[in-house]
């Protein structure tokens, strides 16, 4: 914008000779970066839940309707991100009173919070240099909330052991999740690194594959089972893949993300004899474990089944995943997460932790919050009514709309949409008319994506196409969210159902 | 530990037959993940300054200090890393006041915190949806930051336009550098991308190419010309570089970091004309720029520089980078930093920003604590005078100190010291006997690690080795810094004194 008032300016006053061009404007023949120059893995990379097209138009929605330009819908409803505070969620107290005493250490005897809280950010502020946050903590992570995050998964478990040395934080699971596949990145032999991962997926898989120079080996989920995983699958895909990879490990997300199935205890002891049988390293993303809707479908980990499993399994190396973005707290801009990492040989931990230490370190103020998710407040602290109401209200509200929304989207006309048992997508399977596809294919877009600009032009709803998380050829959908609040997700759900009966008369009218 | 408990558990009960081996204890054979079979380029990583042997070692000496074991000193300094909040320098208060309204909103009406910083916090909050820190914010971070990280930028450079669209906040500066390595490194033509980085350096960039695959080109900075960048060196090493790679960029630290040295304007003229003949990205690493300990270096940016030197410079693709963790703020556990990247060609920036969005967000509060710092109490605020008050102190101690080790490292007998003029860091030579190498040899050790271990073990100061920066073959450095308060500075400085003298006492002992 700058260059085109420089621009204007320039006009003003320079009635002749040549108009000097701004930086954006001029050829980029003479660049040093361009698109053939650059990292040719970054060259197609997407992002489609937070750079996507339907993203990027959503913001221009909302730059008109902020210049009350005259649109069919009066905001816009972000439903592409599972960010449960930016749709209205509530933070939980107890968290945000321990970040107020951390940041602000005065806080702590200004009488403002519980002395539950308190404790939490005295012990917290204690253990950095200085009792400051703004020194930096281990690259590794603070130890006294790696030590709480091990007992937090070991209660999580039933009481199977979690070792602290091998938690490991970062800014975001997605950090870790990086981590994991840079070490796994073997170019040894000139073959390149192959990783199993689901179709459909979180692209943040397909986009670190490629960033990485590796091989995406995609198996694909059965929708019309639930989006089981197949055994079958997997074998069909890996044997496939090693014509162009060395496998060396499987991704599973669990709950399911787009999905949001949860796997059975049986689903995940197939899939850990499968890695072991393959020599897999197993990625468990489990960001999700605390986002059950559903009563009869428990969350059980990999670590748990794999450790009851006994010898020869239990001695497999993995990794699991986990966030401070999801469960109840949904602090996803505060970025903190973790990976606990087992079974690992003692060098090849040493190198992991180098290479994390390159990375200096992760956020402070993240680890305050996961210190306070890990060790809440126990039944006998003061915070701890407000807590279990406020955690409670949450995950009802949360589980209320997750089953609301399944219904919803199957009460219309040629959506299908499987249960969302885990997490907070609905990723619901379109008919979309021949007719479509073909004025798709015209526009130079992708059937799914053309069907959300259409919903999103219409009624200021942004989804995710299906096609960024990969689908069965043939079939469309996209990713929305459980999170925006009942009497919003009322009208989003009649808004779609209106646009998606107008969309099918509009593209099958001459065959009416 | 909980490994060693249950074999203890398992050796009582367990009186006959073979005891079964705890993870770590069991050989690495049957892994899946060994030295052979990681990712080759993170195998011999380093990161000297925060994950080398000093810091390894002075972790364990802090461990027996608190086990009560004899040591010759009470307390371990660490002077390993730019982190002056963890060396008891206080934060300023403006920037905590912002944070502890972000974080809990509900401070900002109860009274405590001045108007100018609730109007901060309350303007912050307002960028966010639903008003929230914990949601996800934009992945290039909040435009409300980034336009006014613009307007310090122009300030600061005199009037110089910067553009809000060209400025991307991280977690951390460093964040920003790999990302903009990673852009660099074009694989296509089967060559490795080359970068330029001085040595001594800060550790970071050598581990980062490393990791990326990347081919660093060093040159030698002249540290009998106090570090200055000698031209001649640089055509030198280019020319020699271009046998194994392509050279894609120059990075340039200024104020140098391990070498403090402040570039005069002549000599980033000089740069910037190398980098212009040889197709050079600049990358500009200015973290330090306003630590600058003596009035006759000011810092001159890059970016101010290229753009007096009109066409064709001014035309020229170059990144500067900058973070919370230097400066007056010195919050290096916020993790928040930022790039201004220049000149680039409008896909390659949508390439940049779509890579970028994979990495998810950099963290709200962090880019809080920066909103504080780029937008300031001003004049008529009632914050300004105890920031004044503050961040004067701030700066003129941290440049007493600065010239305080300068003058006593320079008066220890076998040390040389070029003048701190920038940042936080003193990198004396160091004379060591022959001896001494030798018997480093023996314990297969560089000899400035033997040597900084011998001081770690006698004095508890934890420095980082020369070699872990680079240095010219036949010289010995370590890295220290300015940030001990005034008292232990003294007794620092009279420590080492001492142990040089008894080390050289040592390992000359034959020739007296």
């Amino acid at each position: 914008m700058k260059a085109v008032s420089i621009l204007a300016i320039v006009l003003i006053f320079q009635t002749s000779g040549t108009v000097p061009s701004g930086p954006e404007l001029e050829s980029s023949s003479r660049k040093i970066l361009t698109l053939n120059t650059i990292n040719q893995n970054l060259r197609t990379l997407r992002m489609p839940t937070n750079a996507g097209p339907t993203i990027i138009e959503g913001r221009r929605k909302e730059q008109e309707l902020k210049e009350d330009k005259p649109l069919p819908f009066e905001e816009v409803l972000w439903t592409n991100a599972g960010d449960p505070q930016g749709m209205g969620d509530p933070y939980v107290t107890f968290i945000h009173d321990v970040l107020a005493m951390v940041v602000d250490a005065n806080n702590i005897n200004r009488g403002i919070y519980p002395k539950d809280a308190a404790k939490r950010a005295k012990a917290f502020l204690a253990t950095l240099e200085n009792n400051s946050i703004g020194t930096y903590p281990h690259p590794s992570g603070i130890e006294l909330v790696r030590r709480h995050v091990a007992k937090y998964i070991q209660k999580r478990d039933g009481g199977i052991p979690s070792r602290w040395q091998d938690i490991y934080l970062s800014n975001g699971a997605a950090t870790s999740i990086g981590n994991v596949l840079k070490l796994l990145n073997c170019q040894k032999d000139g073959s390149k690194s192959g990783v199993m991962i689901p179709v459909p997926q979180f692209p943040f898989y397909a986009a670190k594959l490629q960033d990485n120079g590796m091989h995406a080996i995609n198996y694909y989920l059965d929708e019309d089972n639930n989006w089981a995983i197949n055994i079958n699958h997997l074998e069909q895909a890996i044997t496939a893949a090693k014509e162009f990879c060395k496998p060396r490990a499987i991704v599973i997300i669990n709950p399911g993300n787009p999905t949001s199935q949860v796997l059975t205890r049986k689903s995940i002891k197939d899939i850990i004899k499968f890695a072991y049988k393959h020599r897999l390293f197993i990625m468990a993303d489990e960001a999700y474990q605390e986002n059950i809707n559903e009563d009869d479908c428990p969350f059980i980990s990999f670590k748990k089944v794999l450790s009851e499993m006994g010898e020869p399994y239990n001695k497999m190396e993995m990794a699991s995943f986990k966030t401070c973005s999801k469960g109840y707290a949904s602090e996803c801009g505060l970025r903190c997460g973790y990976v606990e990492l087992i079974n690992l040989s003692p060098d090849v931990r040493t190198a992991y932790e180098t290479y994390v230490a390159t990375q200096l370190t992760p956020n402070t103020v993240g680890q305050a919050a996961l210190e306070a998710i890990v060790n809440p407040p126990r039944e006998d602290e003061p915070s701890y009514e407000q807590w279990l109401k406020e955690t409670t209200n949450i995950f009802s509200s949360l589980k209320k709309r997750a089953k609301f929304l399944t219904k919803k989207l199957n009460s219309i006309k040629g959506y299908s949409c499987n249960p969302i048992q885990g997490g907070m997508y609905g990723f619901p399977r379109i008919d979309i008319p021949p007719q479509a596809i073909a004025a798709a294919k015209r526009a130079g877009q992708e059937p799914d994506e053309f069907y959300s600009l259409e919903l999103l032009n219409q009624t200021g709803i942004v989804v995710v196409p299906g096609n960024g998380f990969g689908q069965l050829p043939g079939t469309y959908h996209y990713r929305t969210t459980t999170l925006p609040q009942m009497d919003k997700l009322k009208k989003m759900v009649s808004d779609i159902k209106k646009f998606h009966k107008g969309f099918v008369a509009k593209y099958t009218q001459n065959e009416l």
